[in-house]
C-alpha cells in the first residue's frame, strides 16, 4: 500500500539523468603500456560527448564498458598528435560498422581544414555525415540540456579548454503546497514540473507557485594542454570536476612550463582558487611510471585531487 | 687447452644472424580487445623491418619487448586505415624521443604523396629525415644482406605482398680440406671464408676449394590483404615462413572474397602449394575472439598453420 505514491512521485521528479566520465586516455606526449594518449568520454544519458581522440582511442573504447558508436561529439583542444590523431581510425570503424547518424567534431581555428584532410587518408570516405565547426575562444555550444563553452587555454600552439555545463533543472516540487491550493494531483503536476501553467476551474496556477528555485546543473571543465592559467580559475568556478594538464611533478616545473604544461602543484593550485569539487590530473608523462609523486604535490594543495587512470570512472551527481 | 680451436673456429663461422619475427597487431579492418590491427615486426640484428603500421602500432611496440626506435625500414601493404594509421603518430613519438637516424618507407603507388600529408597532419614536423618511396610490383629493393621483393597482392585496391629474403651464405668451410691442401691456419681461413683468393708461396687457393655449397638465407613472405593468388605461391616458394590474410572462416568464405579477402582453409592451401615452414594466419576479423574455427580448418589443409596473437614471437632458423 505504500507504493501507489511512490509510482506516482517518480512523475514529479524525473529521474536523475546519469552523467560519468570514463577516462579512456590519461597519458601525455606518447603513449605508454601504462596509458594511452588523450582522451576522455562524457556519458550523459545514452549520448557520449569525447573530449580529445589520441591514437588508439577506439580500442580504449572497446576494452571500456562504454560503445564508441554512442560518440555523438567529439570536441578536440589542439592538434599535437596526441590529441586527434585517433579521429581517422575511429571514423572509419565507425563506417565499417554501419554508422548512420551524424557526427559532429569541434576544435579550434583549422579544424575543419584539418578535417577534410584526416576523412580523405588513404581509400575511404566516411558513410554518415561529419558535421565540423571551428571553435574560438568564447563560442558555446547550446544544445537542449546543456552547454559546453569554449575557452583559451594557455599552451604552445592554439588550444582550447572546454566548460561543460548542465542547464538549470526546475526547482523542487512542493507537494504539500500544491495540495494546499487544491491542485488536483496528477497529470497536472507533471505539466507545472515541467514549466507549464495550468487551470483548475477557473483558477490559473503557474510553475513558481509550486517549485522551488532552480537547481544547479553539473559542471565538468577539461583544460585541454595548458599552464595554469587565470581564465581556468575564471571559467572553472565552482565545478564539480576539474580536469587539469599534470604532465609532470615540480622538480621539473621549469621544463613543463616550457612546454606549455603545468605541474600536478600548479593543477591543484587552480582546483583550490576554483572551489573545484574533485580534481583529476591527466595528461601524465610516460617517464613516470608511477604516478604518486604528482599525486602526493596535488593533495598537499587541494586534498580531493586523484591522478586519472585509463579506464578509471567516476559518476558526476548533483550537489544538491 | 681445447679452448682456442673452438676460439678459431668463430672466425670461420660467423655466429648466426638473429631473425625474429614479432606479431604487432594481427587484426583485421578494427581492432578488437584481443587484437590490435595489422602490424608486423622482423627483426634482424639491430635492425627492424615493420611490415604495415596500423593505429595503435606504437603503444604494441611499447608492450613487446622491441624499441620502436629501432625501426629502420617499414613497408606498407595498402592504404585501408588499419595497415597505415600508426604512422604519423609513430614518427612524432620518435622525434619526441630525439631520433636522429633516418627511416626509409615504402608502398605501393600513392606512398610519396600519402606520406607528405602524414607527416605535414597538425603541429608537427618530423625530426630526422624520411624517406619514402613508391613500389611497384615487381620492385626489389636490394640491401646489403638481404632483398625486398614487392609483388601484387589481389586485393580491392592496389596492394602489395612483400618477399624478404636472405642472400646466400657462403658455404661451410672444410677445416680437414684446407688441412690437406696445406693451408696453414689462421687469417687465410678467414680470407677464404670471406670470398678471397688466397697465396701460400706460389700456390694460389680460391674460396670454392675449400668451402661446401653456398648456404640458403632466410625467407619469409607477408602477403598484405589478398584473396588467394597464384602469384603468392610462385612468389613464396619454400619459404621459411608465411604470413597469409585470413581474415574468415569457411562459412564466410564469399563475403570474406568479395571484400578481396582469403579464409584460414585458402591461406593454408596456398601454404601447402608454396612448401612453406610454417604459416601465420594474420588479419583475423573482430568478429572472432576465439579464432579455433580458423586454427582447426587451416589445419586441416596444412598442419604447420598457427593462428598470430598479439605479441607472439617466432624465432625464424636456418633450414640446414
Amino acid at each position: 500500500m505504500t507504493c501507489a505514491p511512490l509510482e506516482r512521485l517518480k512523475v514529479f521528479f524525473p529521474s536523475s539523468v546519469l552523467v560519468k566520465i570514463v577516462f579512456l586516455g590519461t597519458g601525455g606526449s606518447w603513449p605508454s603500456p601504462q596509458r594511452n594518449v588523450l582522451s576522455i568520454a562524457l556519458k550523459r544519458e545514452k549520448e557520449i560527448i569525447l573530449f580529445d581522440c589520441g591514437e588508439g582511442t577506439q580500442r580504449q573504447f572497446m576494452i571500456s564498458p562504454l560503445s564508441f558508436m554512442q560518440t555523438k561529439k567529439i570536441l578536440i583542444s589542439h592538434f599535437h598528435g596526441d590529441h586527434f590523431l585517433g579521429l581517422p581510425g575511429m571514423i572509419q570503424s565507425m563506417t565499417l560498422n554501419d554508422r548512420q547518424d551524424e557526427l559532429e567534431l569541434y576544435g579550434p581555428e583549422g579544424t575543419t581544414k584539418l578535417v577534410k584532410v584526416l576523412l580523405d587518408l588513404g581509400y575511404f570516405n566516411p558513410g554518415f555525415p561529419v558535421i565540423v565547426n571551428d571553435l574560438e575562444p568564447g563560442s558555446v555550444l547550446d544544445f537542449e540540456a546543456y552547454r559546453i563553452a569554449a575557452y583559451q587555454a594557455k599552451h604552445n600552439v592554439p588550444c582550447l579548454g572546454y566548460c561543460f555545463e548542465e542547464k538549470d533543472r526546475p526547482g523542487r516540487f512542493d507537494l504539500e503546497k500544491a495540495k494546499e491550493l487544491g491542485i488536483p494531483e496528477g497529470p497536472l503536476y507533471r505539466k507545472l514540473q515541467s514549466g507549464e501553467d495550468v487551470r483548475v476551474g477557473d483558477k490559473v496556477f503557474t510553475p513558481d507557485m509550486v517549485l522551488g528555485p532552480p537547481r544547479k546543473g553539473r559542471k565538468i571543465v577539461y583544460t585541454g594542454d595548458t599552464l595554469p592559467s587565470p581564465e581556468t580559475v575564471r571559467i572553472a568556478q565552482n565545478c564539480d570536476v576539474l580536469i587539469h594538464d599534470a604532465t609532470a611533478d615540480s622538480s621539473v616545473e621549469e621544463k613543463a612550463n616550457r612546454y606549455g604544461h603545468s605541474t600536478a602543484k600548479q593543477a591543484a593550485r587552480i582546483a583550490k582558487e576554483c572551489n573545484a569539487g574533485v580534481l583529476f590530473l591527466v595528461h601524465i608523462s610516460p617517464r613516470y611510471e608511477d604516478a604518486t609523486p604528482l599525486l602526493e604535490e596535488a593533495r598537499e594543495e587541494f586534498e580531493n585531487s586523484i591522478v586519472a587512470e585509463d579506464f578509471m570512472e567516476y559518476e558526476v551527481r548533483f550537489k544538491s
